[in-house]
C-alpha cells in the first residue's frame, strides 16, 4: 500500500499507492508511538515524555512495518497498516452533520425496524441503531404496550438517563401541569431540555395508547435545517452559533439551568448539534445595538424549522417507539381533544451508548 | 428603583437609581412580555409571533409598573422589579470560571464537611454543594463504610449518570485491568471519561479502605491552570480551545468515542470546562504545518497541570468521600504497592442536578 517515503529531520512523508499522502512531524512519531500504549490500548506516555531534541536519523522499511531511529538512538516501529489507518483518522466528528443523511419530511420515509427483529436479529437492531446515526431516529413497531417498556429498549443499546421527570416520564394530559408537554396544547418543533446540562441525546417516545383527534407528530430534521439557514442566511447562521442563550426550567422540585446556541458547530464550520426550544428560554439580555439582529437570525431560524417541506409528520400508534437524536431532530405535535385516551412514555439516554453499540455492532464510523 | 425612562420608536432605556442603564429593543419587549408566559414560567410565544412593524406609541408608569403601548394598540404590563431582575441578568455562565475561587493547592484547605452534619442540617448541604460550585469540590466525612454509600450521596443532589462501568465502580487493582484505573500504577493529573459524550460532570469518590504505601491523591484546578496559561502563553491558550482532540475507550464490552478541546469557552473567553486525558487521546492527525504549534500547545498545558505549586495533595481515608466537577479538578494518584487492601467506589452524576440543589437550598447564581 506504499508506494514510498522520503524524510527530513523533522518530519515523515508517506506517499501511498491510493495517491493519499501523510506527512507527520517526529513528535507526532514518538507521541503516537506503538510501544508507548497498553495492550488495552491507553496511552502509557504523556506529552511531557517527547524529547523536543530528537530529530530523524534514518527510516527503514521492514517488510510491512517502518523502523525509524531517532538521534536519541530510540527506535519507533510502525506497521504500514497502523500508518494508513492513523492517516485516515479524519478530523470528523461521527456526532456532526458530515457524512450524514439530511433529510426534509416530504421525501423520506421514517427508518421502520420491527421490534421483534431487532431484538433476535443482530443484522436489524444494527440496521436500527445506524438508521439513528444516519438520519437521526428510528421507528420501532411493535413494542408491547405495557408500562416500561421504554425502557426495555434503553437497555439494548444504553443506558437509562434518570432526570427529575424519572427514569421514565408519561405524557398524558394532566390538570394543572408543570411542564405544558403534560397538556393537550400542540407544541411547535423542540428540542428537549435544553435547560439540562448535559443535554440528554437520545430521547424515546413509546405509545401506549392513542384514541385522541388529533395529537399528530411532527419531525423536523435539524441539520438539514441548519444547512438551509447557512446557505440562504449566511450571517444569522454565524450570529445563531455564537449568541449562548440561557435555559431554565423551575417547578420547585427543580431549578435546572444552562446556557447554549442553538446552533453549535466545530472550527471547520461543521454543525454538530442544534437546539430549539421557544418555551424555556429564560430572560436574557444583549448589548442594546446587538438584540436586533439576534432578533432577526433568531427568527429566520424559527422560519426555517416550520418550514412545512421540511416537516414529516405521522401518529404514533399503540407500539410504536420512536427513537430519535435530541441534538438533532426536533419533535412536534398538534393539539388534541380530552376525549379519549392519550397515553406515551418517554426516556432519555445518550448518545455515546448507542454510538458505542453501533460500533460494537460492526458497523464502522458513519 | 427607576430613576427615569426616555424611549424612542424602536427603544425604551431604563435609567435606574443605582446608575444602571438597561435599553431594550421593542423586540425583546415583546418577545418577554410577561402576559406571553404560562403560570410556570414557561414562554408561550414563539419569535415568530413578534411584531416586526410595531414601535412604541407611549409608555406610561403606573406605581410599580410601566405600561408600553404598540402602534398596533398592544399592551405590554412590565412591574419594575422585573425590568431590573431581568435587566440583571448577567451573560455569565454559572458552569463557567466567572467570579469562582480559582485555587492553587499550596495555599488552599480542601472545603470539608461532615456527612451527619450534610444530611441533617440545610446549611451544610448548602455549604456542600456551594464548595463544588465555587471551587469545584467538597470533601464529605464520616461516610460510613460500606459498599453503595457513594450512591447514597448521589440520591441528596441529583442522580447517577450509569455507564458501562455501572451504577457504581470499583477502584481496586485487578489482573489484567481493561482500564489502567483499575491497577496499581500512578495516574497522572487526568479528567475521567472525555471520551464519554456527554462526559459526567460529576465525579465521586468514596474511600472503603486504604492500607497501601503510596496511593496519595493530587487535585488540580483546572480553571487555575488554563488562567495561567492564557496569562503566560495567550496563543498556546487559544489553540487548545481551538482543536478539538479524538477520544476513545474500547475494551470488548464498550466502544466510546468522542470530540472536544482541552478547553472550552465562551465567545467572550470564559473558561468553561477543561479537560486532560492523555490515556484515552485517540491516534489524531493535523495538517504537517499545524502538529508541531498544537504539540509546544499541549506541552505548555501538561506543564501547567504538573506544575507542584497547584497540586494540592492529600490522602482520602476510609470514609472520605471527595465529590467534584470532572469539568474542571484533575485528579491523580501516586503509585501504591500491591501488600494491603485499597478500595474506593467511584460513581458519576451530573452538573445540572447539583447546581438544581444548590439553588433549591436558596443559593443565588454563583
Amino acid at each position: 500500500m506504499l508506494n514510498d517515503f522520503e524524510f527530513e529531520q523533522n518530519s515523515l512523508t508517506l506517499n501511498w499507492h491510493d495517491g493519499r499522502v501523510t506527512r507527520l512531524d517526529v513528535l507526532w512519531l514518538q507521541d503516537h508511538d506503538p510501544a508507548g500504549r497498553h495492550a488495552n490500548g491507553q496511552r502509557l506516555i504523556s506529552v511531557l515524555d517527547l524529547d523536543w531534541q530528537a530529530t530523524i536519523q534514518s527510516v527503514e522499511r521492514q517488510d510491512d512495518e517502518l523502523v525509524i531511529r531517532l538521534s536519541n538512538d530510540r527506535r519507533l516501529h510502525y506497521s504500514l497498516a497502523r500508518l494508513h489507518q492513523d492517516g485516515l483518522v479524519s478530523q470528523q466528528d461521527d456526532r456532526g452533520w458530515s457524512g450524514k443523511t439530511l433529510w426534509r419530511g416530504e421525501d423520506f420515509q421514517v427508518p421502520t425496524v420491527d421490534w421483534q427483529a431487532y431484538q433476535s436479529q443482530d443484522d436489524a437492531r444494527r440496521r436500527a441503531l445506524a438508521a439513528v446515526a444516519d438520519s437521526g431516529l428510528v421507528l420501532l413497531r411493535g413494542v408491547p404496550c405495557e408500562p416500561g417498556q421504554v425502557l426495555k429498549v434503553i437497555e439494548t443499546f444504553g443506558f437509562v438517563r434518570e432526570t427529575n421527570y424519572g427514569r421514565l416520564f408519561d405524557v398524558q394530559t394532566v390538570v394543572s401541569p408543570s411542564n405544558l408537554a403534560f397538556s393537550n396544547l400542540g407544541l411547535g418543533p423542540h428540542t428537549d431540555n435544553p435547560y439540562r446540562d448535559p443535554v440528554p441525546g437520545i430521547q424515546l417516545l413509546h405509545c401506549l395508547a392513542n384514541e385522541v383527534d388529533g395529537g399528530e407528530n411532527l419531525l423536523v430534521d435539524g441539520f438539514q435545517a441548519a444547512a438551509m439557514l447557512r446557505q440562504e442566511y449566511p450571517e444569522a447562521f454565524e450570529l445563531l452559533t455564537q449568541v449562548r442563550l440561557p435555559y431554565r426550567f423551575s417547578d420547585g422540585q427543580a431549578d435546572l439551568r444552562s446556557r447554549v446556541p442553538f446552533i453549535e458547530t466545530d472550527q471547520a464550520g461543521n454543525v454538530l448539534k442544534v437546539r430549539y426550544n421557544n418555551r424555556s428560554i429564560a430572560p436574557f439580555m444583549l448589548p442594546f445595538d446587538e438584540q436586533r439582529a439576534f432578533y432577526q437570525a433568531y427568527r429566520l431560524w424559527a422560519e426555517v424549522l416550520s418550514d412545512p417541506e421540511l416537516a414529516l409528520t405521522f401518529r404514533l400508534e399503540p407500539g410504536d417507539c420512536l427513537v430519535f437524536d435530541n441534538t438533532r431532530v426536533m419533535h412536534a405535535r398538534t393539539a388534541f381533544t380530552d376525549g379519549g385516551r392519550r397515553h406515551l412514555q418517554g426516556a432519555y439516554s445518550d448518545l455515546d451508548g448507542l454510538y458505542s453499540s453501533l460500533y460494537q455492532s460492526g458497523a464502522q464510523s458513519c
